[in-house]
Formats: structure tokens, sequence, C-alpha cells
């Protein structure tokens, strides 16, 4: 098909090189042109399963059948091209999102490999890395969620034969969620409680055969599909029950504790805190939160360029494209806006990682415990401001967005969950809350923090700081931005403080107490410094982007002010509140953000379009490469089963009750019902 | 089962009299037994096809015929006990919420009868009112929704025939969206652009068959669903795609403009505004805001009720009811506070409607001119908040919240559609404010403005004034609420007067120009102006509450004063930037909040409970009345087909895939694949 003009144009009006861009979001041109080869590898002309053209209209389990055969495939793919980590991992999130065998790879491998003492890695990692085997993670239960330490499950050590016996003691100890137990695991790292001689030890992990050769569940095992979700449906989260199932001793994961023929527990009297799990998940969650937010926004925009509505008051035979209305854009280029810091914040926590990795136990914890506090509201903050995003982009298409054939609503549900998953975001906000107040306290009696909270130590004179600037480009300064935050945040910090203090003098539960009573205030803070440290992480790339990529740096910039503006002006009064701000300088950045806008206009199609999404990534018949909206919307309605019925000369519904009705063959139909006395329900 | 024993007790605590709320939600104690008798005819006791145990796990179609069946039942109990409009509206939305016959019954009987002839309703109606016909509503168009001047489907007149020739004439003209199109409807209200002898007399309204007899489409009539939708999948919106269709003269509906026999059109000189329509529309709109809010926070306060996560720094063998945390009563309180707030509302616009029926033609149309313009922003507010509102009780759940046997992704993806259906949400929004901007030119000219604004005339002494309250009762003064927030949509207003003004001067397109560079802030005023009007509705009502239900005022004022707080402290910045509330007073209404969350906490529970909703109702494991929540929810985890599958021996996907990667059989079958070099996609 033809491109659609008006998108056509747009995509010649882009000023900057939109394919820079894509090197520097992939990691470089190497690596653009990598991908490009892996994602050659699915396409759907090489091998129709593939394609997702009918996706949105499978069931759960044709949904789920087509996702094996496909994985099938893959690993087939896998071994062809002797893959490794990170082009797998790339290609199994490009063609089958986050499922079946990414949570094999991505978290169940792995912990092996982490947990396993050597002599149980020689036994079990070859399994699982030729898929002789297929594992989950066994962690949340009916009951419990992020409160880890309170899960129920026993696995209680039995002396006479060397075992430990499994058992669920409760419903609530019931192991719910987990992705892929339904159906696709053979096995799972299962998290309950080590008891030993009556006394318990906490949680431990254990690896636990679930299936037998036959794919049937082992005895004792009960195990089902948790059934249909919001989204994600074809991932099979599964509940599992144990009763007393028996295990050998040895399948506990004994690198670091362990439990001895005698029943002898030990543990490294100094256990290192592992960081890293917890951290590359983060990673995994930033990954995750750019990869579905510039999917909706390539539907939306490319939408926006195509659909028109409204009088142009220039010309009345006219409509505007609906991308030239300024709410339009204030709605799709916030969401850009925050793809790029998200984008920045991947970025910076990538490399602290990769730096972890490689100088593992050379780094300093006192840095490695303020990343993992902060990093908590960074997963907090991204994921609730991307959700939001996402849900503006499908609001943003109008009536066609409530449409499945939209594919937005496809990326909203699946997305939601990661606002629950890994710690619920308001738990990641007081973690991130409760160390910053933590670490103000120790600023408060004169010691010094290192890493990122070091200007603790100059506070007071923060506090008293006003900002100088008279003009937008002044207030749009980088350093001038991080100090508005940093003073903000550290304004709401020390007055929580404050207020913690007093009224913990006279709570009758003293300091905790005091706490629960201002969670309020401390999300708020948690959320004001995970601004103020993603700009600190944008800024910070920025810089190298101005030297090695100049080209795309003034749009990235502009992006990078825009969602600093936003930040500002969502909550201006924090700044105003104690004279940081003038409202001469709220007023200039209201002028900014629209000045924004205007810049950001000609260059959102090459923004979109630089993460190189196809028509069979998208799913949508809005957000087609070649704008051909209507045509494809035509086209895909003839999929839906009950037309396929309709035009076999069947009409859903008409035998089971619309005739009887429209003859009035029902009115003959009547009965009287009985009616008792109706009392209220309660 | 016996009730869970902490939501017993939480009931016990409830210091309201929660029947009397009931009444008052219902509009007298009359209503409320009427309303439970009702409620009865369609108890699943009675009758199993009531029954909405296994709607999660049903298809489209599935649950499609289960509707038909169900409104054939209705229909008979409709005509037995005789319901007449407003019982029969209350219990199809009841027990199908808005689904086919409601849109018969609500939108195009009402419209044949109001814009008909009385020739064209005698034969019409009747049939209407008996089912033998069952009617849409075509307007929405695949190019065009909300801008209902340039649909393009055209009507033709031929004088040979006396006929209209019905055409879809592009693509973009083919109707997408009418509810209970695709398979539901023998008629449809077609609305057309009226072509006589090649001239254009703009949209009119015409009453088309689509099937015939034995439900087949009509010759000429292209009809199908649009497929999978966000939600609301059990509706069967369709399209229709016209190929010159002849329709006799008669059916174009001529109570106002006429087509002559000779072809000569005709229409009223003064054609009065009809407004009862889009009011009515609206007050619906208010009325399913309250239903599905209800619903979804009777979910989540219950489940909050039975929920413990978390220690209790009171004593560490204790985990808290999540319900005692403060984020979670911040999250849910406010949500009540909406609740109720938009119930007011929804009070307001009754009495109005009906005084306005009552009165027809007696009424100053510009005051209804007015009620239409801030109703629009009215609907936009209310369903943006309640959006959100629901988002967040589906969070407040946390990871069991994603699942659909929690209800409440149900809830959040039908109530979804309504920030787009009737004037999408931003146009409404502009639709205010450019009423708001209208108006005080008017009063800048010094003539009065009626009605609700005629505090307009003292806008230079309203934007002088601050507030000198000095404690946080008197912050919370019903008239000082009003105040405050009329001066602040005021400042807004006249700020943006002057702005637009000033770059009207200099604009290359003038006003039209300047105002389009100004639609960020047109939607920030009219958003504020609506709070300000939420808050009259409600304290107006609040005060004869005050009078005649005393018990139940006390938590009714605290939710509205909670309403109040919240709005003005998620833009405090806009009372602070020009010396209105103090920095102080501001720190008073965030002490006030956490005050009024410590007020609401016991009663929360009765000020759902008194909703009176049902399990069957509800369809959430986390809602049930007993508080069984994890009893339930591993109770229905079996109905899931694929359960049922594994049950009786089969494993979905196995066979179709996950044998052959389990035995290592994939990699014998592995082929080379051609790959040729691949090029940038764009």
């Amino acid at each position: 098909m033809v491109v659609n003009v008006d998108l056509a144009n747009a995509r010649k009006a882009v000023s900057f090189p939109v394919e820079e861009l894509t090197h520097f979001i992939n990691g470089g041109p190497e690596k653009t042109v990598r991908r490009r080869w892996l994602r050659s590898l699915v396409d759907p002309q090489n091998d129709p399963i593939f394609s997702n053209i009918d996706q949105p209209f499978l069931s759960r389990d044709q949904y789920y059948i087509l996702m094996i055969k496909r994985l099938k495939k893959m690993l087939q793919l896998k071994k062809l091209h002797n893959l490794q980590r990170d082009d797998w991992g790339y290609l199994i999130i490009f063609a089958m999102e986050l499922s079946i065998s990414t949570l094999h790879d991505l978290f169940f491998t792995p912990t092996l490999e982490r947990q396993m003492s050597e002599e149980q890695s020689s036994k079990w990692l070859p399994l699982a890395k030729d898929y002789s085997i297929l594992g989950c993670y066994l962690q949340t239960e009916l009951g419990h969620g992020s409160n880890v330490r309170k899960l129920e499950t026993t696995a209680t050590y039995i002396h006479e034969t060397d075992e430990f016996e499994i058992h669920s003691p409760t419903l609530t100890s019931i192991k719910w969620w987990p992705g892929a137990l339904a159906r696709t695991s053979t096995h799972g790292i299962l998290f309950a409680r080590l008891i030993i001689d009556k006394k318990d030890y906490g949680i431990h992990s254990f690896i636990v055969q679930l299936r037998d050769e036959r794919h049937k569940p082992m005895p004792g095992i009960e195990i089902g599909d948790v059934g249909p979700k919001y989204g994600y449906n074809y991932n099979d989260n599964g509940f599992l029950r144990f009763t007393r199932v028996r295990i050998p001793r040895e399948n506990m994961l004994m690198r670091f504790s362990k439990v001895s023929r005698n029943g002898h527990y030990s543990t490294p009297p100094h256990a290192k805190i592992i960081y890293d799990t917890l951290v590359s998940n983060r990673i995994g969650f930033l990954e995750l939160s750019t990869l579905f937010l510039s999917k909706a926004l390539t539907i939306a925009i490319r939408y926006s360029l195509v659909r028109k509505q409204g009088d142009d008051y220039k010309d009345l035979n006219n409509e505007n494209l609906i991308l030239d209305y300024q709410s339009q854009q204030y709605k799709l280029f916030s969401g850009l806006s925050l793809l790029y810091a998200s984008f920045f914040n991947k970025i910076y926590m990538q490399k602290l990682y990769e730096n972890y990795i490689k100088n593992i136990g050379k780094i300093d914890d006192n840095l490695m415990a303020e990343v993992h506090a902060s990093s908590a509201g960074l997963k907090a903050l991204c994921t609730d401001l991307v959700l939001e995003a996402i849900e503006n982009a499908r609001q943003s298409c109008g009536g066609h967005g409530y449409s499945q054939l939209s594919g937005i609503p496809n990326v909203l549900t699946y997305y939601a969950h990661l606002v629950s998953a890994e710690g619920e975001n308001t738990i990641m906000y007081l973690q991130t809350g409760r160390y910053l107040l933590k670490s103000f306290l120790i600023a408060k009696k004169g010691s010094s923090i290192g890493g990122r909270l070091s200007h603790l130590s100059f506070y007071s004179k923060i506090l008293m700081e006003k900002c100088a600037a008279e003009t937008l480009d002044d207030l749009l300064d980088a350093e001038t931005q991080l100090c508005a935050f940093r003073h903000m945040y550290l304004r709401l910090l020390s007055n929580l403080d404050t207020s913690i203090e007093t009224s913990a003098a006279t709570h009758p539960h003293g300091y905790n107490g005091s706490i629960a009573d201002h969670m309020i205030d401390i999300v708020n803070l948690s959320r004001a410094y995970c601004h103020y440290t993603t700009l600190i992480n944008s800024h910070e790339r920025l810089q190298s982007v101005k030297k090695e990529q100049s080209a795309i740096y003034p749009i990235l910039r502009a992006l990078i002010d825009l969602y600093f503006i936003n930040a500002v002006l969502n909550q201006f009064g924090d700044f105003l509140i104690d004279g940081y701000y003038t409202p001469h300088q709220i007023s200039l950045l209201k002028q900014g953000q629209k000045k924004l806008l205007n810049i950001i206009r000609p260059e959102a199609i090459g923004l979109v379009d630089t993460w190189e999404f196809c028509d069979n990534n998208l799913i949508s018949a809005l957000g087609r490469e070649d704008g051909n909206v209507y045509e494809t919307l035509y086209e895909w309605v003839k999929m839906e089963p009950m037309n396929i019925l309709e035009r076999q000369g069947k009409t859903v519904g008409y035998e089971e009750g619309l005739k009887d009705i429209l003859t009035g063959k029902y009115l003959k139909e009547i009965k009287e019902i009985e009616i008792g006395k109706v009392k209220p329900r309660l």
C-alpha cells in the first residue's frame, strides 16, 4: 500500500538523523546491525509461526499453544546460530515478550548459577541450559506477596530419610502467581521456611520437581492455572499446593547456607548481601518500560499524524491532524520525554551494574546500599508514570484506542502488572523514603555520606537557596535544573524529619508510630527524590551525547527539558512555598513548556520511528508503518470469529433468544415467579 | 461460610446508620424497598440465567448469548410485573449493565419519541415498545467521532421514486462503533448528510431497516462486529457499510426539519435547541460513574479489611490489615470522597433536568446554555477522575488486583470507554473553558450574567481576595471552601483572558490562533471550574442533609471535606501563587487530610456496604460479602478451562511443542534458514 501522505510528509520534515538515534538507543551502529539481523530471524515471512496478525482474536489456550510452538522454533534458531545471552535475551523479548522461556532463561537458570554449590551446579545447570528441564520461581503465596519473610510453605528436615518434607500448611500458603508454573515448568525454585527439629530457620530456597517425564504433576503436588488476568494471558501463571512432598536434602540450594546429614544448619557468619539480582531485575523493569512505552507512543503518534478531526480555522474545508492540537501534543510529548528519561535511567543502572559485576567485592558496600535503596523508588516512579503515559496514549487515540485492534490495550494490560510485581510500588517508595530519612539523621549528626547523597552535608546551606535565574534559558540550564530538585526534595526531607521527630515525642508508639502517620509524606518525598535522580542520570548522559553524537543532542535535550518542566509544573506549589521559585519563574516555565511542544512537534515521528518497530510487532491497525489505518481496521475485523459465523449464515444469539423476542414468542412463555419478602442484605 | 472475623469486626465498628445512607442514595426508604424487590427478581436463586459466576471464563460469543437469553427472561419479568421506565432502567443496568436492550430502551426509543412527527410515531413507537424491532444509534463513522458535522454518509433524495438513497461514499464513512449494531438490531437511527438536487443540507436523522425478518442483513447493507475491545466485550459494537440503499422519504425523522414530495426542504426558522438528550446522557454518565466506582471501592475496601501484610510494629507476631496503612487509606478514601461528590453532582443534574422537563419552554435559555456548557466539563472531570480512582482501587489490591477474578479489571475496562464516548473529554473541557472565556468577556464589558456565573460581575473584587482562615475548622467552612475555588478558577480565567488577548494582537491567525496556543490552559481552567461546581453541588445538598438526615451528615461532610482538601493539595501552587493561601494554611490542610482519613477509617466498610452489592453482582473473589477471599479464589480457578482439561489428563501445550523441547527432539528438526542482508526498515 502507498504510505499515507500526511505521515510521509511528517517523516520528511524530521530534522535530526533518525538512524543515529537508533544507534544510540541500541548502543552503537554494530548493535543496530546485529539487532536487525536478529529480528530478521523471527520475521513472519521466514516462518508464519512468528506472525501475530490474529493475536487479538485468539483465546488463552490458542495463544499459549502459539507461544509454545514459537518457543520450539526459537530454540532451534538459538542452537543453529549459537546465540549467546545478550542476543538470546533480546530475541525472546522481541518475539515473545516476557513469557515461558524468558522466565526460565532470565530467572530460573541464573538463580541456580548463583545459589547452588559447585556440586549442585554440575548436576542441574546442564539440564537447565539444555531445556531438558524448564523452571519457574516459586515465591509468592496466596496470602503473601511483598512480605517474603512471612511466607508459610514449610520444608521440614526428616532425619530418618535425609529428606525435606515440603508442605502447604494453610490455604493461604498455596503458591500463587508464579509465571510458567501452570503448564510449562517441570521444576521450580521454591522459597519455604526451613524447619529442623521444630526450629524455624527462616526462608531458604530449594529445587523441586513438579512434573514427571510424562509431564503429569508429581505425587502430592496439585497444580493449576490462576485463571484469566487483566493482561499477559498467554503466560501460564499458576498455583501449587504441596501435600507432604519429599525431596532429597541435596535439593536445598547450598552455596551459602547449608544443612548437613545430621541436620546441622550453618550459614556464613557475615553473609554478603547479594544486590545483583535485585538491581538486574530493576534494570529489566526499566528495559520493559522503554519497550512498552515506545510501542504505545509509536502507535499513538503515527495515528495522530493520520487522524483528522475538528475544523481548521485557517481553512474551513480542512480538518486538522490531531497531532496539531496543543492538548494532544502535551499528552504524547510528555510521554516521549518520559520515555527518553526512562531510557537514561536504564543506561545509568546498566553501567552501574556492569561496573559492579566487573569489580565484585571491590565496590563500597554503602554505595551499593544506596543504589539498592534509591533504585526501589526509581522502579516505582518509572512504572507508575509509564503506566499513566500508556493510558494517556490510549486515550489520545479517542474511540479507536478502546479497540483491541489499536494494540494499546494489549500493551497497557501487559505492562500493568509491573506496578505490583517485584515489590508493590508503595512499598518501594517507602524503602527509598526511609533510606533518605536515615541518611538525613546521619548528616544532621555531622557525619558525611558517600555517593549521590554527599550533598546532605551541606543541607542547611541548600535549604537557604533561592533560584536566581531570570530567563527561561537560565532556568533550563542543566545545573540549575538539578539544583531546583535537590532543593525541593531536601526541603521535603528536612520538614518531614522535623515533623516525625516532633510527633514521635508524644506518640504512644514512638518513632515507628510517627513514621506510620507520615506515609503520605514519605511517598511524596521519595517521588521528588527520584525525579531528582532521573534528572541527574539524564543530564550526565546528555553531557557525553553532546560531545559524541551532537546531531541528536538538541532533540534529546529538549525532551529532558520537557521532563523537567512537567515535573516542576505538576507540583509547582512545592517550589513556591518557600520562595525557591518566584511566580514569574513559574510563568516562564509554562511558556517554556509550550515552546518545547512546538520544537518537538516536527521531530515526533522520528522519535518513535527510531525504535524500529515493525507492524508484526505492534499488532496495531492504528500504528501501521504506512499509515493505512482505516484500511487495516476494515481488513482485520474480517477475522473476528462472530463475523466469520455471520458470513457462514449464522448470527450468534438469534436462535438463542433474539428470535423469540422479535417474534413475540417470549410473551407466551411467561410463568409467575414467586417472590418472598426481601430483606436488607447485610 | 462464616464471615471473616476482621471484616465482621469492622462492620460492628461503623458508627453511622448504614441503612439510612442507603435510603438517601436510593432517594427514600420506599425506593430502597422497591429496588431490593427489583433485585430479587433477577436473583440467580430464582433463575440460573442471572448467575454471573463463570463470567470471567466466558468467550465473547458465550457472553453475548448469555446476555440475549437474560434479556428474554427480563422482558418476561417486565411484562409480568408491568415495570415502567424507572424500574426497568434500574433493573437492566443492575442485571445487564449497559448493553443491548439498554441502548434500545434508553437511546433508540426516546429518540424516536422526540424526533418523529406524530404520524411517524404512531407507526414506529408501538413496534419499538413491543420489541418487534430492536434499534441502535448510527452516528460515529470510521473517520469521524466527536465532530458530527463532518460525517460523510449521504442520504440523497430521489425525486422519481420519492426515496432517499443511503450510501457510504468512502472507506472512512463506514459506520463504526454503534452498540447493539453487529447482531442485535433490526433497525437503526442513521445520521447522514441530507442531499437534495446536489445541495448539502447537513446532518439529519433517518430510520433504516438493517435486517430482514430472518435477521439477515438487508440488500446493500454490509454489517459486522468491530472485534474485541479493551472491555465491554459482550456488547456487539458493529460496523455498517451502505451501498446505495433505498428508504422511503417518510423514513426521515420529521418532527422538525422536513422534506416534501417535491423535494422541498423546510426547517423551523428558530429551531429550539434541544438540551434534554445531552443533559440526560450526562446524568447517565454520572449514574454509571457512581455505579462503577462504588463497585470497585466495595471490592477494594472489603479486601483491605481481610488482607494482612507487613509487620505490626506494636506486635511483631501480627501483620497489619492493609487498610490500616495511611497510604492505602489515602488511595481508597480519596476514591470514596470522589464517589460521594459524583453522587451529589448527579443529584444536582437530576433535579435540574426534572425541573426542565416540568417547565419546558419556561426556563431561561441562557441558564440552560450554561448548564449545557458546564456539564460538558463535569462529564470530563468526573469520568477522568473516576477512571483514575478505579485504577487506584485495582492497584490497592496488589498482585491479586491483576486477576480477572478480583472483578476490578472488568469494572475498569468497561468504564474506560466513557472518557471518549459521547464527546471525547478534552473536547468537553474545551467547551466549558470557551464558555467561561465568553462569559468573562461579557462581564468585563459590564453586562451581568445569570445563573451560577453571576459572581463574574464582581470579578475584580474576587480577584483581590485572600483567605483569612486561621484554623483548619475555618478553612473547612463550606462557604470558605467555595470562595477558595471561586477565587482560584477566576484567577486562572482572568490571567488566561489577558494572555489570549495579548497574543491575539500579534498572532498571524488572530484570536482563534491564540486560543489554539492556550489549549493546555483552557483545560486547566475548565477542570478548576468543575471542581468548584462539584463543591457547590455537594455543599448545597449537604445543607438539606444536615436538616433532614442528620445522622449521616457528619460522615458525608467528612468525605466532601476530603474531596476539597485533595483538590486543593493536588494543585496547591495555584492557591499560593497570588497569596490566596499562606504556606501555613496549606500545612493546616495537610494535617486535615490525615485527620479525615482517621475519621473515615472506621466508617469505610459502611460507606461501601451501603450500596448493597451482592456477590453475584460484583463477580469478585476479593470483594466477597463474607470476606472469604482466599477460599473463593481457590474455588473459582477450578472453572478455568485449561484446568478442566488438565484434570481430564490433557496438558495444553505439551503435545504441541513442550514434549519436543523437553526430550531434545526439537534439535533434530533444525533446518538452515536463509538470511539475506537486512536493511533498515524505514
